[in-house]
């Protein structure tokens, strides 16, 4: 017996980034050679929009839309932050029986996985005939499993290409510099900061990461010190720096300007550290600080071309995977090469194993002081970001 | 009587761009043809470099350093913010005199210009001899005379590349985003934003440049309007915005977190706003604001061809221009061409022209209300930011 005949869905959810789209197009392009699938709807705004019934015909859109909303950044059905409850698990399964839907295909990270999760699990307690597939996106790189989650790549890239560019702007006016970047929890972003160093007097001079206890006296003596080394310092910090109790660092004890938190989540954390260093480190030194913010996961200039044809892959392949009788789950990566052998292929898990929770960066990749990255985490994240621009300084040939 | 013959010393000063490095290796390859000049120094950090005697030779550069330099954001030699004194321009012709340095090429902005033109004014005094060229650069484009300065394209093209993307991000999760554009005076580049939109929901939904007051119930009734009509707002704003009697609108009245404005050059502007249209309009709303900062003028990723080979033939034709006799001055840009058919040329005018003034946005190209800039201005701008990206949207072929 092969696989069920009927209609598909797919959606698109949680906090969007530049390839999310790329798996969406993978998914269509798939559909349309599927022997399985008639017919292939969007629902807008992920799991709202099914329970809305905005449910879109995706295989009358023409490949040259296609071709460009691939390349497009955030998610082109709408996204949306919302787990599901049971009975809207059962308003789900009225409309898929309503269009014949036997296929859903959910785009996201950890939360959405949960949600693809519920609806699998109720969908067999109740008998409902129904394929549930996850497919992984995520600029925090936090899936368990999976090698590496689509997204990152190009986020990393970012990241990296701001270090390199801000690396040459603090060279060329001296001063320090610290950079606010995304990751409430995992440090893999602000670790994508390390490939800007190429010499060791680049950029990052220092990293911190959320897997670490952030202590602002060690801050003010790690800054001082690259100070005293190099009259500059550029200063990588993941957003969700946290004190031993867990409490954010620029809210412990510390009120923003209109006395709440609410405005934590834009400026602030750099403006509070760079206050910091004034402070302590001397008035008249010249710090500036900038929260990379949302261009990291939607800026269209920049994006990974390894990022975009695997985040291609993880859509096409888990509709590839639908024609195997009953058989669903999240895609993973495996990676069976690297360097320049860099390679890696497509494997499905069961839901649950990727639902809720999350990973961190790994203990080996911090150094043992907790305010850097070590180079081997470049093996590991050099291949995802696609080739970076050579830039060049002047050899110096002396005084003349 | 041909141009005097000796040797060349070149500089970089102000705020970087992306492009500054094309008009320092367009001067050091250029004299290497030239017959006047027999040396190239490079005084690393500007005219205080000079003063330092810290100058390298700039002809010992190998062609591949120089291919990749030129390619690398930021001042290769190094930069400065200096305005030299009468005594510094005496010390400066000793040190001319005793490296017989006879032309003195310095890549800056305005600030620049001034200093440029101070040392040509003092050596005529006295009777120096020296030819001084002024190359201008700045993200800001506030230069007087030249159609445009090296530098804005790339830091303009940043600047809507940011704003497509986030145009995508903001469509898919919806709510207020309010993104803070480099500009204390001009407002060319947050001007730069309305590239983005292609389609009239598209974001930028409202511009505020600071040749206009801004005033805050304007601006809550504007944001509320768009609120409206597209359920969502993607708001770009200068960092320069400010009152009826010139005051930044984020110390006006208001305190930052430490009681003091040292902050307010960061993120604290977009905060401000946030919370304004938070108290105002509604707390449930989604608000975000991200501040652009330094990657506006020093992110590698994204730069404009046009803008890149721009800035290489403004350094290349100030050399060009040494070998007439008794010539000096300021290069500028004037447009021959535009659409399909654009093409600039450089004259050369009298150093003080460009020197001190700055010019602001034209009135046209702001809408009458003071909230958007007119279409007109992409004839002027399209041109300089090289090709944009061809983003898609779903056609959204009805629901099933």
């Amino acid at each position: 017996m092969g696989a069920i005949k009927g209609n598909a869905l797919v959606g698109q959810s949680g906090g969007p980034t530049c390839v999310i789209n790329q798996s969406l197009v993978g998914v269509i392009e798939e559909a349309h050679r599927s022997d399985a699938i008639e017919n292939l709807y969007g629902a807008l705004h992920g799991v709202q929009g099914i329970l809305n019934e905005d449910l879109i015909d995706l295989l009358k859109e023409t490949p040259k839309t296609l071709k460009r909303v691939a390349r497009t950044p955030s998610a082109a059905l709408g996204s949306v932050r919302k787990k599901v409850t049971k009975n809207e698990c059962m308003r789900i399964f009225e409309i898929f029986q309503k269009h014949n839907i036997r296929y859903f295909y959910y785009i996201g990270g950890n939360d959405s996985a949960e949600s693809a999760n519920i609806v699998n699990e109720i969908a067999r307690e109740e008998n409902f005939e129904l394929r549930v597939f996850h497919i992984p996106k995520t600029i925090d790189n936090d899936l368990l499993i999976t090698d590496h989650c689509p997204g990152y790549g190009s986020a990393a890239r970012f990241v990296a290409l701001a270090f390199m560019g801000d690396n040459f702007d603090n060279r060329s006016l001296k001063g320090i510099k610290i950079n606010v970047v995304m990751g409430r929890h995992a440090g893999f972003l602000t670790a994508a900061s390390r490939a800007a160093r190429r010499d060791p007097e680049d950029a990052p001079h220092l990293i911190y990461v959320p897997e670490r206890i952030f202590c602002k006296e060690q801050f003010l003596n790690d800054v001082q010190t690259v100070m005293n080394k190099y009259g500059r310092a550029v200063i990588s910090v993941a957003e969700g720096l946290h004190d031993a109790e867990g409490n954010p660092i620029f809210s412990t004890g510390e009120t923003d300007s209109h006395g709440n938190v609410q405005l934590s989540g834009s400026g602030a954390l750099g403006d509070y550290l760079s206050q910091l260093v004034k402070d302590n480190l001397g008035k008249k030194l010249r710090i500036r600080s900038d929260t990379f913010g949302y261009l990291q996961r939607s800026f269209p200039g920049c994006v990974s071309e390894v990022d975009a044809a695997e985040a291609h892959m993880a859509g096409r392949d888990a509709v590839r995977f639908s024609k195997f009788d009953d058989l669903d789950g999240s895609i993973i990566f495996k990676r069976v090469g690297n360097g320049k052998d860099y390679e890696v292929l497509t494997e499905i898990v069961p839901l649950k194993e990727l639902a809720k929770y999350t990973k961190s960066l790994d203990d080996k990749y911090i150094n043992e002081a907790g305010n850097d990255i070590n180079e081997s985490y470049l093996d590991y994240l050099l291949p995802l970001m696609g080739e970076l621009p050579h830039l060049g300084k002047l050899q110096e040939f002396g005084v003349i």
